[in-house]
């Protein structure tokens, strides 16, 4: 069954489930879950195919993580049948950081430590499989950055590192010093937001057949709900291709857009819904033609192709 | 003489005629030309030095390289005397092409294949000189793209290869793929469309040593026509300059600035008239130096370098 | 002490001291200074452990370098405790140059020759440590500049080349052609003019591991007297740090904010007042933490970072 194809994200390299389940808003519903209904929504995910767990220290104003782990720990799979991935690097201001003045970056060796220990305790696991730098910072010294994830490497602690966010020369900077793959850049990409097609990122992507992970695949929200001439014409090419394609639904279509792309593109669902969730999986049955890709690039940009 | 002169895209790769022609309007007049009419102008062309003629299979709603094909069969001329030139990837909406719903893009190894095939069989010749991918298309699969290259180079239907309208990245990542060079990129570039001057395309090219072909080296016409201040000026300062040349001709300086950049810029031109083409091989004869060039980027830009 | 420190713009390369004298606006004062003050200036420069002098053919109007050499004349030092940087390219039209019609750049071998030597009888040396192309040309073609910079380099009338206010490219283009690295890219940045944090040129010094110099490190004094909410907001967060940090002046912590940066940057100070360059030293003694820099960048920015 195709929900259950994976994708290496450098070649030899570590896999991760086709679609990422992202936990950022695990705690944003009125009423939070309990440890009961985390496990069960780990469970659903996993039955659909999506093993791969998109977290970050900050997630719920830094409470995410834990809630999650509260949930792993009463579910029944084996903690090797999943991917845990987590984040490091932004610094909040947030009653859990009394320290933090303004929200910045932090990119040094001691943090990245100190976050990687957290997430670990916090997830109530004993290893990450992937590490990733949240945002490019302007003082990264690449050297002790480089430090810093070989550290937590060798330790056992991390299985594989990338970044997000990152330009393509902070990519390279990075990468320069480290003896292992930068394996994936998490970046912002959607119907609504297409400047990665062309700023060279997928295309460095693909050149160096390093999978990136896509965050706000739908947009953040807005496709659904945005009422411009914008919105409403995606709104009507997805429909139109979803009517095509027997998807019958445009954000299963829209994720469906994304999969096409040759960078090999991984959607991180940031639904807690699991009937949505079971929707957005269908995602990977649906192949759509360059004409109906093209159809809703036009769209969104508001003109034909040059 | 100096329209003589030939370029090499790459170092001991194929070499053009210094000057293009470009065939994309030919059939834009008022009375189409006859195939006696069209032999009388490759041979006019040849005459001037002008050995080059670039295609695309889209040219005049896909009708270009048919009737410019049957000029060839009347034309006495040997073929190896001469470069042919087109391009693939672009899918218009047209008559032509019932299946296109939009205008899209297509380089996949499929379409270049049939795609050269049909370009062959319209120009009336076994090989083409070059082809050029036509424009970046987003859902390049450069490992797809390549191999369909690869094949029509390996049958002796193409001889070298290109692209059009690339960013540097894109250029980077389709080269990554070949085992061959790609040998130019035709861009978009003239006194009134300088952005190639300064966003890396241009380093690029003098970098890795190939020449990029330019199209619409005169503006595509709104310098003659434009009613502007920056096109007032730009014609003020190129008649400066051709009245201290002797060129006496705005259009041929502008050539002339063309040919003085280091990169080795191969000029596109797409006039149908005779006398037009024969005053603009005279730029071969028109050397700017450095404040003529100057003076020109000036206007252009409204304002002395900094 | 601090003011002792020097730095290798190059692993292995040559050294600058940690804050560079920038001569630029030596004859801007209303009383031009004689040869008896250029030697005391230098003298007080020396002293703060500033040894490093930047210059350029066309300082003054092509008159600051005289200047400077009458005063280095004078001065007691040697020449060998001190380096002396100047850069060529730039053609302005002055009274000095009356063959220059109008502002324009040459970085062809014979000009940058003509000019390496003006600057050694003008400064009254054998020899500059540093030699900067002084604005990327459109123009340059690399292999001639690189055939240029050679031949002064092995004639040894300069020890070290580098450029200035070059992009990316431009920097791999030229390097590309040179025997010898390239030492160094002199570029606007400030906590006014931050462009160089996030478009790939710092990114690219870190990575190749050269010391980017810093022209305009106050923003050329709007920053003290820009009546703007942003440059308010600046000085607001400047003032906070110097409180803090017990720098005591907003301009001191300006330069520290960018000596706190990891790509090495080396501020060329164009202060021709003893007391200014003075408390400007002391910025190598104030050391900026991560949100005190982060403070800084979001006044600039006029938001918290993302």
């Amino acid at each position: 069954m195709a929900s259950d194809k994976r994708i290496e994200l450098v070649p030899g390299g570590p896999s991760l489930s086709r679609l990422v389940f992202g936990a950022w808003r695990l705690l944003d519903g009125g009423a939070k879950p309990d440890a009961e209904a985390v496990a069960r929504l780990i469970d659903m995910s996993v039955d659909l195919g999506i093993t791969s767990f998109d977290h970050a220290d900050i997630y719920g104003g830094y409470e995410v993580e834990e809630a999650f782990g509260a949930g792993l720990a009463r579910w029944k799979g084996r903690r090797d049948s999943i991917e845990l991935i987590s984040k490091c690097g932004i610094m909040l201001k947030s009653p859990q950081r009394p320290a933090n003045r303004l929200k910045h970056y932090d990119t040094g060796a001691a943090h990245i430590s100190a976050s990687v220990d957290r997430s670990l305790k916090n997830l109530g696991t004993d290893y990450l499989d992937l590490l990733l730098i949240h945002r490019p910072d302007p003082l990264m010294d690449a050297d002790e950055t480089a430090a810093g994830l070989e550290r937590v490497v060798k330790a056992g602690k991390v299985r594989a590192v990338g970044v997000s966010n990152f330009t393509v020369a902070q990519f390279d900077l990075l990468a320069s010093r480290l003896p292992f793959p930068v394996v994936t850049n998490q970046v912002e990409h959607s119907v609504l937001e297409t400047s990665a097609l062309t700023d060279g990122r997928f295309d460095h992507a693909q050149r160096q057949r390093y999978a990136p992970m896509i965050w706000s695949p739908l947009g953040g929200g807005s496709l659904f709900t945005g009422d411009g001439q914008r919105e409403h014409n995606v709104r009507a090419a997805l429909s139109l291709v979803a009517a095509e394609t027997g998807a019958h639904d445009v954000a299963t279509v829209a994720i469906a857009w994304l999969l096409r792309h040759p960078a090999r593109l991984v959607p991180v669902l940031g639904t807690m819904k699991p009937e949505r969730l079971a929707q957005l999986v269908r995602a990977l049955e649906v192949t759509l033609d360059r004409q109906q890709w093209f159809s809703i690039l036009e769209a969104s940009e508001g003109r034909a192709v040059p």
